[in-house]
Formats: C-alpha cells, structure tokens, sequence
C-alpha cells in the first residue's frame, strides 16, 4: 500500500469560472504508479467547489445559471451584512457543492466516464489563485 | 493494508429512476475481509447519481420532485440547444449530486443508519445499464 | 499504511443546526500519527448533512435560508402523507446535501481554509445526539 500526495495551482477568473483540472488529476494518478484505490481531489477554501461536468460550454453555462437561481450573486446575505463582503454567494455555493470529491483508481488510471471532466468551480466574486490537493490511496 | 475493487452492473429506467444499490456495495465490502476503512462507491458517466436517502416511495418521490424544482427536464438548456440532446438537466443534476461517495467500513461492514440506504440516480432521458465501482481500502 | 477509526458524540439542537465539529476532527486525525492520506468524516442518519462552510453566523443564515428555500420544512412531502412524519424536507436536504465527506491529510493534519470548518448540519425536525465516524488513512 502506498500514498501519494500532489498539489498543483490553477488560475481562475472568479465569479463561477469551470476549469477543468482532469488533465493534471489524470496525470499525478498515472505517475503514482498506484494500480488500484481511491483518489481524492481537494481544493482549499470556502468559496470554491469540484464536481465532475462534461466540460463543454453548454453544460457551463447551464450550471452556472442553475448556481444562480439557487444561490444569486445579488440577493441579501447575512454574510455580507455581517462583514461588508460582496461573496455570501460563493460560501453558499462552496458548501452546497462542496470542495473535495473522491474516485476510484483502475488499472493505474482514475475512472471517469468519457464525457465527465473533473472541474474546479471558482465562486468567488474576484480572480483568485486555487491549489488543489490530489491525494491518491492505494496499491 | 489492502485494496479490494468490484464492479457491478444494473439496469435503470431512466427519468430520475433511483435504485437502491445497499446491498450490492454490502456484500461487496463484507467480502473484502476488509474490517476497518474507507468505501468509495462511483459510477461512471455523467448523467447519474450517487447518494444517500430513505428508500421508501415517499423519500423517493419527495427527491424526485425536488430536483424537478431545481433542474427541470423541460427548460432550455444550452447544453441541448448546442449538441440537439434533450438531457441538459440530466447533465446539472449529477454536477449538484456527485457520482461518487465514499463511507466508512467498521467491523466489516459498511457504516450506514438503518434507515439510509446508498442509490443510484439515473438523470438521463432513456432507460441506461450502468456500472458501479466499488473500492474498499484498509486493513 | 495504516487506518485510524474513532467515533464521538455530539448533541444538536435539529431544525437545521449547524455544529462546527473541526475541532474534533482535528484533533483525531492528529492523534492519528498518519501523515499523510485521507480523512473520511461521516455520520450516521437519513436526516442530516456534513459539509464545510465558513463557521460564523451570517453564513450559517445564509445556509439554513438558502436549505428552508431549496427543501421547505411545511411544504407537502410524500413522506409524511405515507409514514405521519413531519420531517420529510430533512431527508431530502440530506439526500442534496450528503451524509459524509473525505478531505486530504498532509503533515499530519486534515488541510482546509482557515475560514473553512466542517460542520454537521441537523436536518432533523427535534434535537438529537449524533455519531460521528472519523477514518484515517495513509502513513
């Protein structure tokens, strides 16, 4: 049994920026030289999520408008009340969506289907600079 | 430290079908002879979903009509209006749901209420045969 | 490789308390004395959450408001008309939600944000005590 721990940066333009990040997972579970396990991708935050997507502009476009009918940039926070921030949005989000997700490891390659990208969803109201935590578990 | 991986399949009918798959993932983890550690149950694709609820027809209903609240199967999608499918909410749900998640194994057995059971969410439009990966890690 | 299991006890008040229990997890994962792999935090039950969120008040509203507007305690359920229970839009927060979450370890400790806490939130309709599972792995 082996870990293996990566992390890696990514630039994001904020405000429901989808970055597809299963490259660089893709690549770090490859180079673990685990065969078999999970891997779990982290990123480190309050105001950010990763999920899987088919990553093509119709299926962005569709989650961010879905993103801002269930929690809208504009609509009264608390949060902001509270702290004169503009993101109580992007808490929201980050803790609906949430900011690590695991997946099998197989045959040395993470599992993911065909049109299922692994993407980073910056909720934030600014650009920011992500790091993402691969960890992979395994033998 | 060990690493146990099965694969089954099941048929669904698509059209938010949700399936209970407890008992699958159950003799999976009770045959690994794993007896403490981590279960990750994924399926692969990107019109599904992995989670948890009561499985009785009234929770299952209850779900059903939320995520038709959240992500109608008859607004317009820019997913459908770009590639001429007709499953852009199929696509939202199983960003907002994940396909994947991981549960603890303790004497043996995977950690759930009694009345939690894990399901499978079939988003798509059509009826799919779908694959589940069940990954246990421990000792 | 090896794997730490420890459980502990908390009391919530229901109706969407929110608990921040990083503490505690914090705390295990670094009694645990594995360095380096991944923690899984997960708690038994069909009617809450586990999730991570930025741990002070206005957040917090902003979550239970957000959850009240997504799944509404006194719409009509079908769980309820079936069992003459009231807490239907609890198992369906939970079924959104999620009942367990997995974050990194490294140096020893679990990774997150410094404004990023995990927390238990009780979607249940009365107060309950509730477990928590906490599995380390890695080395």
């Amino acid at each position: 049994m082996a870990v293996l721990q990566t992390t890696f940066r990514i630039s994001t333009s904020g405000h429901c920026d989808v970055v597809d990040v299963t490259l660089q997972v893709s690549r770090i579970v490859a180079g673990s030289r685990i065969r078999q396990g999970i891997v779990n991708v982290a990123c480190v935050g309050s105001t950010l999520g990763i999920t899987t997507l088919e990553f093509e502009p119709g299926c962005v476009a569709d989650l961010q408008r879905a993103l801002e009918r269930i929690a809208p940039a504009n609509r009264d926070y608390a949060h902001n009340a509270r702290w004169g921030d503009d993101n109580g949005y992007s808490h929201l989000r980050s803790a609906l969506v949430g900011t690590a997700r695991s997946f099998p490891v197989s045959d040395g390659q993470i599992v993911c289907g065909t049109w299922q990208q692994i993407v980073l969803c910056d909720f934030d109201s600014r650009a920011r600079e992500r790091q993402v935590l691969v960890t992979v578990v395994g033998e």
